[in-house]
């Protein structure tokens, strides 16, 4: 960048974009606008040159290294960035792990931090014993074990999983007072690498009345559900790598159906059977269980896809701010139909917005990271951010969604279904202390 | 796909696109193609409709499963899925750990089997007192703690980051016989996050006679090294985050330079100091030990890009296939210079190529997967890849390179320099038995 365009894009950065602070994504955020108010708050405390030579010698590097290991395993200084258990001790009931997005940052997930929700643990399932039928409606029902599928032709795709109940406590009436793990903590993103489902079927044949397949784990619960054919054929995928390794036994290892932009619990894990059938089969986790409550009395049966949806993870509660000053607002916008088109971010509660910069690449049904410079000057502040997807859905303010799937009644804890779905702005209130709460705007 | 798209492109697939097998890469394989070489070998057997339900029940699916934990890890059936160890009891010499790229596949590396190249194992920095300096030739020097650097702008960027010595023992004189992760092991690829240094440097303002920085690591030996200042400018970054979670120890644990495309020693871990210079310090890292020999007695200091490269993954030593029919070939290629372009596979040594396809996103910097069909007659074959990236420059053959760095005259052990920057084609020979092997073709 030349000197003048950089001074334009100084002065450029000198004015909000938006209320309570935001500053243009663009905004060259250096040439002293940080630092000014840097030495004030402590954000970087300044050196004189001579005390900034010698450097103090820390312990550390007087010491030989510890062993590399064969596998890494993350620092011990890291030991609280994990999942949030809901049943650590694996009782007969459901078990949610929840990802700690406050404590992450980029898209992808790490395998071990990949949220889970089980209905009993993981199995054992030993991959060379372990076999996926195709059969029901085909021309010619086939088994296929880890070492034939592996002589397919594989693809690779970075694509988020979200469980359907993920952000259900924003239903509760009053707003409850929890983390950004607590809250979206259900959905996650990695590269996955598989053989495509359509790449199987053209194998097996279709028969002509098929119109649906059922596909059914190998979990004690045999979790199954009714997925449209065409899905299969569009970009269903037999997954049996997650960010370059084979699947995490909670994911599924040693295959798992990868069905993009599709509620979580119907991207069978631990995937043993996939039947053509002419209709659903009308399995509990699709009459009842997945359902989606509209207007009372009513409910939506086979609803699929995961709604256009962000939220901000820095600054969230929890992560308190430490004095006035520059911060960068960031967080992360998904949609199962498509790729996120904009990003919007207040700070005023929604009063006024301006557009975050996305990170590169942005990917159809993949996690996209937004970024936008903030200046916090001290006083209250609520932030939120608002995603639009390239298929033209726009996600809805609270109001907006409960004024289709109607007004909550009861505060938590509230059942995930028929609950599901919610993909309603969230506002993060900024107290004078740099607090930041759960809100309802 | 209409059918008569569909028809013409399974006649498509049935035609050779070069010799020995190859497919055009955007063939459909199923119609029949592959089943009907899988009946007689096992690719996939099939069942009757009778025998396809009820299927067994295994014993797995009969048993409550294992407590989802915090942070999960691979399943126990993976325990061979390790980096290989040069220096396990970590004695006082350099230690490398490298990636078993024939057992992944996709383009993420997870964490735990990112190479590692370290001179005493991994230091034990604790994050609250380790600090950043940035010095020497600035306006003002400062020192950023990693709460600081939190509240600078960020960005996610995926790219690989390989040693200057990975490959070296192509230099051998005569092919040494070693596997995908012996060979080629140290480069793998990861979603880095964290602040770009020009940013920090807009923070300190440069003086105008710099014109270099050396990076310092933190670790015992103060591992360091001069960069051009340009890089700075352009896409270097202090990273915080590799694959969303916090660097791995053995990456540079809390910070590392990241220096996109440029040779892996210069990728500073545990970094704690910048200081910018006019000219380079002339270490012991460039004037000796990353200097990359020419013909002799010629030797270049100061080469940072890691040139353009492809190998072969899938198949290769040790992954002996079983039976002939229908495979996919699979690999791996990237530019320190620029997206990937294409890449060309040859299943006869050399005299015949076919354009593979490219999974989707090609990143500059960045490890791309390229994937094609073949179909094995169980004849000797001899595969090869070959890269050609964005910025104009091919992969040279293993000829083609010596003719330039001079000709080989020892066996291993081959010292990584000046034998560096390897780049040369791969050929892996299959024989009868469907075992591969490194040949010089």
């Amino acid at each position: 960048m030349n000197i003048r365009k950089r001074r334009n894009a100084t002065a450029r950065s000198l004015q909000p974009v938006a209320g309570n602070g935001l500053l243009d994504r663009r905004a060259l955020l250096g040439q002293g606008i940080i630092f000014a108010s840097a030495v004030s708050t402590g954000v970087s405390g300044s050196l004189t040159g001579a005390a900034a030579e010698p450097l103090p010698v820390d312990p550390w590097s007087l010491a030989i290294g510890t062993t590399i290991p064969p596998y890494g395993q993350p620092a011990k200084y890291e030991k609280h960035v994990v999942r949030t258990l809901t049943n650590p001790n694996n009782e007969p009931r459901t078990s949610n792990a929840r990802t700690p997005h406050h404590l992450l940052n980029g898209t992808i997930t790490p395998n071990g931090l990949h949220f889970v929700v089980s209905r009993t643990g993981f199995p054992d399932i030993d991959p060379d014993k372990h076999r996926l039928v195709i059969h029901g409606l085909v021309k010619q029902p086939l088994v296929f074990t880890l070492e034939t599928l592996a002589r397919y032709p594989m693809e690779s795709r970075i694509c988020f999983v979200e469980c359907g109940g993920n952000s259900a406590p924003l239903f509760s009436k009053d707003p409850i007072q929890a983390n950004v793990q607590a809250i979206h903590g259900l959905v996650s993103c990695a590269q996955w690498t598989g053989v495509k489902l359509s790449t199987l079927l053209d194998e097996t044949g279709i028969d002509a009345r098929a119109k649906w397949f059922l596909a059914e784990g190998a979990d004690a619960p045999s979790m199954n559900r009714s997925i449209p054919l065409a899905k299969a054929l569009d970009d269903a995928m037999i997954a049996l790598y997650q960010n370059g390794e084979r699947l995490n036994p909670s994911q599924g290892y040693p295959m798992r159906l990868l069905l993009p932009g599709y509620e979580g619990n119907m991207n069978v894990k631990w995937l043993h059977r996939i039947k053509l059938i002419e209709a659903p089969v009308m399995a509990i986790n699709e009459t009842m269980q997945y359902t989606m409550r509209v207007a009372e009395p009513k409910a939506w049966q086979f609803y699929f896809p995961q709604e256009v949806k962000s939220f901000i993870t820095h600054p969230s509660p929890g992560l308190t701010l430490k004095g006035t000053g520059f911060y960068e607002i960031s967080g992360l916008a998904y949609s199962g139909n498509s790729r996120i088109a904009k990003v919007m971010v207040s700070a005023d509660g929604g009063k006024s917005y301006a557009p975050a910069a996305l990170d590169a690449p942005v990917l159809s049904k993949s996690l996209t990271r937004f970024r936008i410079p903030w200046r916090w000057d001290g006083q209250p502040a609520i932030l939120q951010s608002r995603a639009w997807d390239e298929a033209g859905n726009v996600q809805p303010t609270r109001a907006e969604l409960l004024a289709v799937r109607g007004e909550p009644k009861t505060n938590p804890p509230v059942t995930a279904f028929p609950m599901g779905h919610m993909n309603a702005i969230t506002s993060w209130a900024i107290d004078p202390k740099g607090e930041a709460k759960n809100v309802y705007v």
